[in-house]
């Protein structure tokens, strides 16, 4: 067996959503089709991966460097000991062949894209579910059929009062789920802590809310946050500062150690 | 006055070297063109800048999204105080609008070989060396006309054997570098040191080695290293680890103070 094409497309995601550090007006992503000879159901066994919003697509570094990395590669090199399955493994570590190390920003997503198609590859050639497949490769057999999941949303748009914020998280409540997420960081924090109390009045037993200011904050900023949102119950208060700001990590550690 | 048009060329920059890490038989690189409305003696002003070699030309990225940002922003938004040139500080933040904070691998290429470029430009327009202007916007105005330098070589490449490496070097020696670098980590440790020898075998008075593992040791194989270079006079040993292993990183600090 063997791959026989790969295809990227980038498309737009445009929406009027934003959080504290980014506007979604120009967002795309990258969907990937690793096309397989494998026939079950009389169909070739095609793959499918896309990669989440906010880095935008991939298109540029797939096609440059990862594709023709997979696609001039002996086929039989990435495949499992069997021969009859591909070996997301190894087709890794083909993708990355002349990558220098460090600097892992846009070229994590391009490899993770056509990472998530060759997984999915694998599990319809394998002919069952890919949680399945993972448990039994990696756990001990059973699949874990109940997964937390939580609804993330609570972006700023325009003209979205305190009213659209509660209408949107009574919509995810609504359909099931039990933790919902909003931005915070775009507004000032008076405005943010009026619109985490607007979204606590509607929670009912059992629901909670988390809070993700998308890196904005400096550290001042982060503590002053911080403080005032620990007369709140949530769930979680996620990303404060730079994921790279290492000094600003560190001392915000300090001062919240957390439970992790 | 106002950027025209931005070009971007991704050129192959292939060779038969590699280093500890990759070889760069696929490798790109971007050149850019920021072409201005501003004519200097009869002709357009136009800044050109290019990215060194090892992460690849990243045309995706600057024709995809900080293009765009540049071209489609109100000109007058990207002018110095006088309104005769650019400002390069007003360019680099309007490129990096809507971008995510974290993951500074492609894109710092990216927005690098832009920045390149419009300082090119910036100087150009200015009717002085960059270097004199950059000395009386940031420094005392004096410039200094010396800047160390090296040559950076020593490469495995097929069929290359001692003699070949002492070739290349005394070529460094005899166009004026005094300090010149090699790569290690792509041969045995034994090996290595012969090359070392072999090299610092042919320096004459007041000229010195510097050698790169870029970035391909883990904890063990650095302090090995270290262990057996330490024998040599070298100018400096680099990046004996993956620079995003932090903890390879501190104990490496731990282990060599260094005088940094």
């Amino acid at each position: 067996m063997k791959i026989v094409n790969i295809l990227e497309s980038t498309q737009p995601i445009k929406s009027d959503i934003r959080n504290a550090y980014i506007d979604f007006s120009k967002m795309t992503l990258s969907l990937v089709a690793v096309v397989t000879d494998v026939i079950r159901d009389g169909r070739p066994v095609i793959g499918y991966g896309f990669n989440s919003n906010g880095r935008y697509g991939q298109g540029g570094l797939i096609r440059d460097r990862f594709l023709p990395r997979l696609l001039d590669a002996d086929p039989a090199t990435l495949l499992d000991d069997s021969g009859e399955n591909l070996d997301p493994h190894k087709i890794w570590a083909q993708m990355m062949i002349n990558e220098k190390p460090g600097g892992h920003g846009e070229r994590s997503v391009a490899v993770g894209t056509i990472d998530m198609a060759v997984w999915d590859a694998v599990a319809k050639i394998a002919g069952k579910p890919l949680y399945q497949l993972l448990a039994e490769r990696y756990g001990n057999g059973q699949a874990n059929r109940r997964v937390f999941v939580y609804a993330a949303g609570g972006y700023y748009y325009p003209g979205k009062g305190l009213e659209g914020l509660q209408r949107e998280m009574s919509s995810y409540l609504e359909r099931g789920y039990s933790v919902v997420k909003m931005k915070i960081g775009g507004a000032s924090l008076s405005e943010d802590c009026g619109r985490i109390e607007s979204v606590l009045n509607i929670l009912g037993p059992g629901q909670q809310l988390a809070v993700d200011a998308n890196g904005r904050f400096d550290l001042a900023t982060a503590v002053d946050y911080g403080r005032a949102l620990a007369q709140y119950p949530l769930f979680w208060y996620e990303e404060a500062g730079d994921p790279l700001d290492y000094e600003l990590q560190a001392r915000l550690g300090e001062v919240y150690p957390g439970d992790g």
